[in-house]
């Protein structure tokens, strides 16, 4: 296995070695927050999206980003000659700092992972199963740390033959922890929960093609039965067609015609083949 | 400063060297528990119903705490030799492991710090003020250590005049982020919340007390402004009175006669003069 860094503050240190104290914030009281993007032959995707809400994030939670913007893409730039690994995952993560009293923020550690990721295309063919459960996350709208509720049911997701959970709550569907959802109705209206949800770069993306049908609305549960399509979109799925939920096959249980246009759009954007 | 040592799974290191890698999924995911519980006069205070509660909070959240009760309590034991704190706070800290992906639960890290702390029966007096917000922590029972809003709270908490912040919701109060609450009624009734909140130890003494007309059973925003009394209790407040809601007074703004009264029953059981 090749050598890998990561950054921690204004440090480079083997993947090994990167340790931070226990009196981190994250570890003492789950408090940070983060982003997560790709390269693709060894350039970032959607850097500015990522890090316009890495920054909104960051304020919401009242840690300050060691870097600014300019400063952060120099020292990504860096770990990523470092690394040498053209394609890949980064994560940037923020946490509450180390704190004396285990309680009052300190000056936030940051830390920039980097792994290698290569999409994989013919996982849109088997899609995904998921299984319902009554969940809204706390601060939707900032993407923390906070997992916990999409750990724990790792186990409840398996006991329902589901590949990931789909919160929702009186505000109607969610999403899922790492992906955003999308459904088509028999209108081919592509639409998208608009509250209560974090808002994804590739749900953004999504909403602003051209020549689609799109909206960002409330869905409710009882509106499943009845969709043509269904699929979930994030940095490494992309979009993922939903081919069923709390065991009810969607559509024909196959791919739908508008999540591959979807799908082939959103590939070109990235610019992969 | 003299020495002060961690435990860290099996190893005794030294608090300026207690580190973890930043693979753990709390740093990750701000996925773990915790407990928490006084020494005085080098003896553990109400050790087995904190570790009754670590037990089953490591067991909802799919953790294996790495001791039996009795290998916990031995290495306990040890800790306090090695960092001779007669009087202190310890706290028992069960991560969710290193996690190669970053998601999936690996062995979990058990850290268990001690600092020094000792009870400061003048607090009493001060009382302390609260301020409500609306929020319901997920999985309340469980002690997790997800304090987000807790943390993120605190400026609001400044901006309103408040020592602390008072969580409610659709069903009723529930607590502060580290302590139980109670209120007393004009017919000199005990109560405090029922559900959904995380069931405190010194909250569970009071509910025990024998001649006082205690009960745990909903508590709605609109009874505050008729009540006789209020307070919080933690394991480091042991009894503390409130004495100001959202700017409000309660009673005659001075600790209450039944708050004075159950104050020493508590100090009396942790053999506090």
């Amino acid at each position: 296995m090749s050598v890998n860094y990561v950054l921690i503050n204004d440090d480079f240190v083997l993947k090994e070695d990167a340790k931070i104290l226990i009196s981190d914030l994250s570890v003492q009281r789950g408090y940070g927050v983060f982003d997560f993007f790709k390269t693709i032959h060894g350039e970032p995707v959607f850097l500015d999206d990522h890090l316009d809400r890495l920054y909104a994030s960051a304020a919401e939670m009242y840690l300050t980003v060691p870097f600014n913007r300019d400063g952060l893409k120099e020292i990504i730039r860096q770990l990523m000659n470092k690394n040498d690994l053209p394609d890949s995952g980064i994560r940037i993560t923020l946490t509450g700092g180390y704190s004396e009293d285990g309680y009052t923020l300190g000056k936030p550690n940051l830390v920039i992972t980097q792994s290698a990721f290569t999409f994989d295309k013919t996982g849109f063919d088997k899609g995904t199963r998921l299984v319902t459960f009554v969940h809204q996350r706390q601060l939707p709208h900032v993407k923390t740390i906070d997992y916990l509720q999409a750990i724990r049911l790792q186990h409840f997701i398996k006991q329902n033959n589901a590949d990931d959970v789909l919160y929702h709550s009186a505000s109607g569907i969610g999403e899922c922890p790492r992906s955003n959802f999308f459904i088509v109705t028999n209108n081919d209206e592509i639409i998208t929960p608009d509250k209560n949800i974090l808002h994804g770069i590739t749900r953004k993306k999504i909403l602003q093609l051209t020549g689609l049908n799109t909206a960002s609305a409330a869905i409710y549960p009882e509106q499943i039965a009845a969709i043509k399509e269904a699929f979930i979109t994030s940095t490494t799925k992309i979009v993922l067609p939903v081919l069923n939920i709390n065991g009810n096959t969607i559509g024909d249980g196959k791919p739908g015609t508008l999540t591959k246009t979807i799908f082939k759009r959103l590939l070109g954007l990235q610019g992969i083949e």
